[in-house]
């Protein structure tokens, strides 16, 4: 699954992917009152709006964009109709052949960690038959618990060839807090926890490589352009996701260190800036409407990676 | 909600908890069986067999508990179907007016925080209708991410009264990989970074009290009784839930440190040891069969009561 999305990052010359991530205050008014229309003022109905939305938007760049990052949590808000919405999301998303993050920031021990590994990167088989519960290309991971965490995960996408981004530097104000505290290492070095972190991601990934790259990758917020540099030394095989592109502040300038030398290496999610383009000013000028969304969305992508495309043409 | 939990623990005297982690393997063959004669070989069939399972257990146990924890990763790998069973049981346990402890260790940033606080201790209102989309009464929450993570989950506890358990100290063999990595804090003391997270969980809670305790609590596990008495100290207003009883190594003995002098703080988990009772050979002796699979649970609850309360005489 690394090989292809390394590959469609080729093609489509875009390092970047859409963060399907519905707040309930993005959601267009005329898609909220027919889903209310058709199921009364209920979780059910948010759900079909948000699928309506999300297919909107999937509908309107899927030929410019290699990947999608929907965030679960925005879908479990709504319970389970929400997550039907996911998992909709995520079929209809594959139809369009992109490839599918699901950002679900997992993380438990052994039996548990399996569980949550078959649920979004595996499958389970239930008498003769073969199920794969939420059916992600990708998933990220949260590193906390340990290598009992991470390895089970590492064991599913190993058989199922799909693959992880763990959470190494995230992109928040305070992630500094306990991922910049410096540890002592086993041979006496002090380290930030987040260098460290990096270091076993890189050793986690070795065994699971793909034709360039490892399909074990780190996320690292687009807001640390400084520690992205030392990371991506770190871990020359990983692929880096990185949030905080836009709305938290990062900029096309800052995320350079992130790519290897070749422009590869690194996909750079933007979630408001591209689903609720169309609230921005800059697109109502272009005959954006609430109606006509997507559209926004279209050219905000189209506007984001010339952003990062010059940004790395000029480094 | 942590007067409750706190009022229940006296009433029952059973500092316990239920881990209601349906594996594949643990489910009775006539549950299975009866599920896939409705439904197939499928999702739908282990759902039904799942809620059934727990209705069983929870039936045979709550007069003697205060608390369940499903674990929601066992339901998440059966996909939508297999979180309808999360739902109807954390339903059927507030019938039973046990406290249901989400265990989703989930964690994120901002609204992405916000959002998991709404799917699992919060609410949330569609036109004039309100709704909680899953409506446990404490969730388990991962800091990694810092207090970006954490302040959204203590914003939502805070207006509907309930808790969380955050994790500072886990069970696994590995979790001393990051947790155990010695810091410098602030004022340039070196402790391990667990501690560290304890003082933040106890800062944390200091703003949201109940009428003893903190509805914010820590999750340390069974099997570092040692690290227990420190952050025991460190956090003494925190409720401590202690995964890691029984099939991961802990015993009664073990787990006085977690406890105040007054035998309360603090409560213990155990999932395989009661729910799987009717595997274990001490079961089999006494009539139990998979048939009557539940009152083995109620003999292993009676059991892990004594052995929990005898420590707490002896220390």
């Amino acid at each position: 699954m690394i090989n292809k999305l390394n590959d469609k990052i080729k093609k489509t010359n875009a390092p970047i992917v859409v963060g399907l991530d519905p707040m309930l205050n993005y959601l267009p008014k005329h898609l909220l009152d027919a889903g209310i229309k058709k199921h009364g003022e209920s979780l059910e109905a948010v759900s079909d709006a948000i699928f309506e939305y999300n297919k909107a938007i999937v509908d309107a760049t899927y030929d410019l964009i290699p990947a999608v990052k929907p965030q679960v949590a925005m879908y479990e808000q709504f319970g389970l109709p929400g997550l039907e919405a996911y998992k909709k999301t995520i079929d209809y998303c594959h139809e369009k052949d992109l490839v599918v993050i699901g950002d679900v920031k997992r993380g438990d021990i052994g039996s548990t960690s399996a569980a949550y590994a078959t649920a979004h990167v595996g499958k389970v088989t239930v008498g003769g038959k073969t199920f794969r519960p939420f059916d992600e290309d990708f998933a990220t991971v949260n590193p906390y618990l340990g290598s009992d965490g991470i390895n089970p995960f590492v064991d599913v996408c190993k058989e199922e060839k799909r693959g992880l981004f763990i959470l190494v530097k995230t992109s928040n104000p305070s992630s500094g807090e306990f991922q910049d505290k410096l540890i002592e290492t086993e041979d006496g070095k002090k380290i930030p926890l987040y260098e460290y972190v990096g270091a076993m991601v890189d050793k986690w990934g070795a065994d699971c490589m793909g034709d360039e790259f490892s399909y074990i990758g780190a996320v690292v917020g687009a807001t640390y352009p400084e520690m992205g540099k030392v990371l991506r030394n770190i871990m020359p095989k990983s692929y880096i996701l990185v949030p905080g592109y836009g709305a938290q502040g990062g900029k096309g300038v800052d995320l350079v260190n992130f790519f290897n030398k070749d422009g590869l290496g690194a996909i750079v999610n933007s979630s408001r800036g591209i689903i609720a383009a169309y609230t921005k000013d800059q697109y109502k000028d272009k005959g954006i409407t609430e109606q006509n969304f997507a559209d926004a969305s279209r050219l905000a992508v189209i506007d984001m990676v010339e952003d990062i495309s010059s940004a790395l043409k000029n480094r």
